[in-house]
């Protein structure tokens, strides 16, 4: 990992290195989340490709850019080609991001949750439930929505990054960002997010596409947030409901620009408690 | 089963109940249906969660409020996964209801179809074709559209629902929705909702989310497809087309209101024939 | 396969057949495009099924009136299903279509490819990268998106349609159709089609509807294409973004009418080279 930078950081150069290398991201994702998390990639600039069979897993990691693994829905044969997968990808220096979907709410998905979590991911990327139960390495949370404001989380992310040597994002109202010694706080988004389903999983892709040739992976995701933070503003201010919403937000990820992003207030690091 | 009551059914105090309560609806359904399913929930404000592994299914129903388990897209695994939990929610107490999409097609579907019936569902909700398949125990219809009017249901689905102590809805032009005792026929939609697909895989999650804390399923599914079918009408004043209804569809869930529910007119309840 | 008529090829006339048939269209498909393929089905007047399990694929292809297979996701017992579903269709004189998705990416896709060539589809549709995999019988490509621009595919698709006397469909900026003896080009569509996922393999879908009742592959399949594009041209011309242009591609292809048809510039087509 890279020297902890406390200099600004600049989401408008991030998103300008990933639309000019166009990463192709391997993602092994949830059902729900397949056609949203394509999408939002394909409509920010990246390649997306869905592939999670055994026979083929371990191979496409080491061509693609990257990969994410969620677990929102598994099958033993699915969980079988995340560990092949991810480690894979770690062998092969590519940079790889957990979503530990409702991690806590059964038995299997806390094993699978764990077993990930010794493939080392570069970045963990969950709501406050799943953070905490993660990190508790147990119970916690019923379904896929969040049960615990994103302040409560804030201590377990930060020792499951020191743990990990990883970076860990809480992603809710306000957003958390720690790599264990940093912790960055991005505003952004909107009330109707939580009401489209598998944004939360679509940004996991995101973080990866932003991860590709970057030097510092913390600064990476906060910038991934950022943006994402400020696509998701945007589509509220003109979105009627939820299905509007989602068609806005896809449209302003697509024409994202660093003017847009240079206009935000500048994003607050402060060291990790 | 409660008291056949014929008193009016209000739609939105069971909106009202449904948005207080949140309800975490556990979905088996088929892969076409996920997203657009997840979506309507979170419109109308539950919490959708897909999980059909086998390791994990049952264990999820008794943690969710209600279960749907829809038989669209089949595999051995997921077939077998959803007896298990159809069985956990009926032994926790939990409300939960069949979709038997094209369950006269092929062999494999009828049989599927009736071991589902024996694990005694709270409500089963299918199109014309479907519920006389099902009522037959055998064959008819062909693909995932219906084939037959509803009224030619209407008899079919008063036997099925005496036959098993089941709440049958019967949706297409004008829905029938009958507990053996009771008939309803709720009017509303609009022609463009046949060319979304699985809107009615949706509807099956949104009688699920009506059911946590009904008193009485029959009029819970009444007032869930008043509901939908007033998003749908809204809807459809303003699409040009199957895209835009899809989307002004979502948004007129998430705003559906007390007032406009009661600005329609009172639903028909008669004794069965 | 009929004469190879040079004659000119009204798209109206396909469209047409194609509404008043609604032809039943059977798709063992990836994950991510199963629900834009069946939007787009119902949007043009067809009836989608997605039918994958082993125990009923075959079964299923017998009913319907044409197959599509897609290779995007896949797993074993996909990959046993796909080859007797091909099979069914083929000895039931059932038009199928294969899209070899990503096929030169993996030894995985590759395998499965040759396979699926061997049960002899009607149509293949393809990216150039894809059709090139495919003819050169080995590696090419690594994501799901085009490596390659549409004119270099040209020669591998008349080569690869006279091997297997199919037709072969290249899709991109301007779209290839052959049957190796005759080439259409076909113009339309819009620079944002490939910002929205799984367009590609909806049209796949597209191409088998309008294969049934067709005395012409080639011409169905330029049809098909043609209607395709020009709905692609007008969604382009008012969406704002990828979002927006996803739900307007839906309501054109449903207003899609023979006067918007008639007014394209003839489709050119040639002799093969």
């Amino acid at each position: 990992m890279t020297t902890a930078s406390r200099g600004p950081i600049d989401p408008a150069a991030h998103l300008a290195r990933l639309r000019e290398r166009a990463p192709l991201i391997h993602n092994i994702t949830n059902l729900v989340a397949m056609n949203p998390m394509a999408n939002v990639l394909l409509a920010l600039g990246a390649s997306p490709a869905m592939v999670h069979a055994r026979e083929e897993a371990a191979e496409f990691a080491t061509l693609a850019d990257a990969l994410t693994v969620n677990i929102g829905t598994l099958s033993p044969q699915w969980v079988a080609a995340m560990e092949e997968a991810a480690e894979a990808a770690r062998l092969a220096g590519k940079p790889w991001v957990l979503d530990p979907v409702a991690v806590g709410a059964t038995a299997y998905r806390r094993a699978a949750g764990q077993r990930l979590l010794e493939r080392r991911p570069t970045v963990i990327r969950g709501n406050a439930s799943e953070i905490l139960a993660l990190e508790a390495g147990g119970a916690g949370g019923r379904g896929v929505d969040s049960s615990d404001p994103v302040e409560a989380a804030e201590q377990a992310a930060v020792a499951l990054a020191r743990r990990l040597d990883a970076v860990v994002a809480v992603t809710g109202e306000v957003d958390r960002v720690t790599d264990g010694r940093r912790l960055a706080h991005i505003p952004g988004g909107h009330a109707l997010m939580p009401r489209v389903t598998t944004l939360g999983c679509a940004l996991t892709g995101v973080v990866a596409a932003f991860l590709v040739g970057a030097e510092d992976p913390f600064a990476a995701t906060v910038a991934a947030l950022a943006c994402y933070g400020e696509a998701g503003r945007q589509a509220g201010a003109v979105a009627a409901g939820p299905g509007s919403f989602a068609v806005a937000f896809l449209d302003a990820l697509h024409a994202l620009d660093s003017q847009q992003l240079s206009d935000l207030p500048p994003l607050e690091v402060t060291d990790a408690p």
